[in-house]
């Protein structure tokens, strides 16, 4: 059996630790006041098909044993969150209540050939706010924080949160006299992978002037953990009231969005997310020790996310690209120390005896504690080796006076099955954080 | 917008129904140490195709934008979770301990016409026990009483689970002379459609007499709530020792399986799940008022889920279906009281003021309180009626000092943000069985 290419699939230990993170997602958005909402799994192509550029990366259905003229159904798999989101949104506009604060946490799925860090098949978890006709500023400031506060506590290495604003970047290119800043955006864009000299011999051939090129390259390069970027961008001499509207916003989403541990959030204006249709704020994240991933966790301000000719619906959004976040972590040894969720292995002493080591677990279990029986009335010393290659912390032996034993430790106490309760950290699977 | 026919869609005060059910499904799998596994949502075609009968419902892909002869990827959405967990069994063999305890819960797709309680994509819940070359039987019973617990405590009517064994089945035809047991399973599959005479004369059709055929009809009639069928079909007078084995596990599996809370475990020997691969126990669920859904969990013993060869996997599982269990519900009424998880809205005095409205609530979600901020300052009156439009229960006044109000009862109160709690039922959304 070979396994598919960019379609990843976790072991159960490796799994714990996905659903570690999932969790955590889901219980953060859920205190900010998020409602879940899952889409299904397909769209029609036109709809699919609105957002050009990404056509190719498409899986589209037919059925199998269909006549060739029924066999083409006209859908596809969604490539991302935001796309059917958007439709959901015109779809359900009379049911629900505006602004609308969503999570989504779904796998989406590309066509596009894999690559490290590229999945054909993976795990997206998105949060959106969405109003009818008018979406208040202070909604950018949320999404960032909710999700700084939400990246916050995972166990993975050092994130950088960049937040920057694209009336920052037009507003200054126009005021620079530059013609077409939507072009330079696309080029600056590429400052990842290329040097400044590069992008600004890119900038030249687009038209710009010599100067012009280096200033959009030297606002690039401005990146502050506080507002004093405000200063760093008014020192450079250009006005046009768009910028004085972005440095405002920017400055209101970087003041308001303390770094947490494992956080930092910062201004970059290096980020510009040329190919994407926002229209103010915008957000890219990159893990330490992983820039090579790009970023794991990007969004912003869209304007018209929406419209069914009647109103338009505005939005502002971040997603996490949980798979992209979490499996080369995975291949670099964070796991769990469990392969099963139980916490105590009830031994057999016999086979005849399997209702009480059955009566014994229902016990536990009756107060949170995940328990399994032995499969089998090996010797205790095998029925210890079947919990220690689990990972399963805990041997019962029941009997008239029970006794548990940490398998780790090797200490052995009596214990009362409707008294008995293992540490609070033992309940559950416990990362791992190996190699990182 | 039209909706697309089988893709069922949910509202989020739906969608909290639905995040109950699985939250607690998931927590009575893993209190019995089952572990979670999810597969890619596609397996190649020749996987698929394995088990023949289903062909014309597999959705196929092919990438959109491709060249005609590389469009094709090999490559079908699953229609179970039993095909890709087989698949998974033998690819990870070498890293899974046997038993393996695994519960899955995800999204499958069909490419059938849509019709009441049958969907085009819909999620189901399995839980499987699989070993590697032998699976004692004390699993069989473990499966039933997990799925029984799990299926207790839901928002939902009755529910009966069924139990039956193939050995009976098999047993007592060919005590009683037939030639082809399989044959007449799936005719008394049928029992759930046509009368008993319309079976009997299509038994006869295979060449039973008629003697033959009332007696096959008559063993599906018994269905007993204890271990009591084993003396009625005994006193039947037919005899085989595979009738003798099926007895012994039927009645172990229904004198262990307690019936609880809103479930009835029952052995039902009319279950014969005729078109399966079962090879013991068998498993159907009906719920009571929804008969016309069929089986909403259905499952059994097969003693060969795979093989690579060289070893077998026998296991024995069980399958819940989510969607069909909840939609039907959720059109007659059942939803929460909420559209958002928020348990508390934060009023805003004024714009300028809104870090100290957005102080509260951070100090209310330290506390683990689902809390948001008013989209705006309004009238205090309009909103109240904001919270009231999304269910949620209290609204909280900041000041010098903090008042809340439940917008139930009216009742409002001096409090304190490092101290208040709602009563624990208003921290999550509570499940609400209107018209049921």
């Amino acid at each position: 059996m070979t396994k598919l290419s960019g379609f990843p699939e976790l072991l159960p230990a490796e799994r714990h630790v996905e659903l570690h993170v999932l969790d955590h997602l889901r219980r953060v958005f859920e205190l900010h006041g998020f409602a879940n909402v899952e889409t299904r799994a397909v769209e029609t192509t036109d709809t699919l098909l609105r957002k050009g550029e990404i056509d190719n990366e498409v899986y589209v259905l037919r059925r199998l044993q269909a006549e060739d003229q029924e066999s083409d159904v006209g859908l596809g798999l969604h490539y991302d969150l935001t796309v059917p989101f958007a439709r959901y949104v015109l779809e359900n506009a009379g049911r629900l209540e505006f602004p609308f604060r969503r999570y989504q946490i779904q796998k989406v799925w590309r066509g596009e050939r894999p690559q490290q860090g590229r999945f054909r098949e993976f795990t997206q978890a998105d949060i959106d706010v969405v109003a009818k006709d008018e979406l208040a500023f202070h909604f950018d400031v949320e999404i960032a924080q909710v999700m700084a506060e939400a990246l916050g506590d995972l166990p993975v290495p050092h994130l950088t949160l960049q937040v920057s604003n694209r009336k920052i970047l037009e507003g200054f290119y126009l005021g620079l006299g530059v013609a077409d800043p939507p072009a330079v955006m696309q080029v600056i864009d590429k400052l990842d992978k290329l040097s400044t000299d590069a992008v600004a011999l890119q900038l030249t051939d687009l038209g710009l002037t010599g100067f012009q090129a280096a200033e959009c390259v030297n606002l690039a390069q401005i990146s502050t953990a506080d507002t004093s970027f405000v200063e760093r961008v008014r020192a450079m001499g250009v006005s046009h009231e768009l910028l004085d509207a972005g440095l405002d916003e920017l400055a209101q989403v970087v003041g308001a969005a303390h770094s947490t541990e494992g956080v930092t959030v910062v201004a970059d204006l290096r980020i510009a997310r040329g190919l994407d249709y926002y229209t103010g704020t915008v957000f890219e994240t990159r893990m330490a020790g992983y820039e090579q991933l790009g970023s794991i966790c990007s969004g912003g301000r869209y304007d018209r996310l929406a419209t069914d000719g009647r109103s338009t619906y505005p939005g502002v959004g971040i997603s996490l690209g949980v798979s992209r976040l979490i499996i080369p972590l995975l291949a670099d040894g964070l796991t769990s120390d469990r392969s099963v969720p139980s916490s105590v292995l009830v031994a057999l002493v016999d086979e005849d005896s399997r209702s009480e080591s059955a009566d014994v677990a229902s016990r536990l279990r009756a107060r949170g504690i995940p328990t399994e029986v032995a499969a089998s009335a090996q010797k205790f010393g095998k029925q210890i080796r079947y919990a220690e290659r689990r990972g399963i912390p805990y041997v019962w032996f029941p009997g008239e006076s029970h006794e548990v034993k940490d398998i780790r430790s090797g200490e052995q106490v009596g214990a009362d099955p409707d008294a008995w309760n293992p540490p609070a950290d033992d309940l559950k699977p416990q990362i791992k954080e190996q190699h990182l």
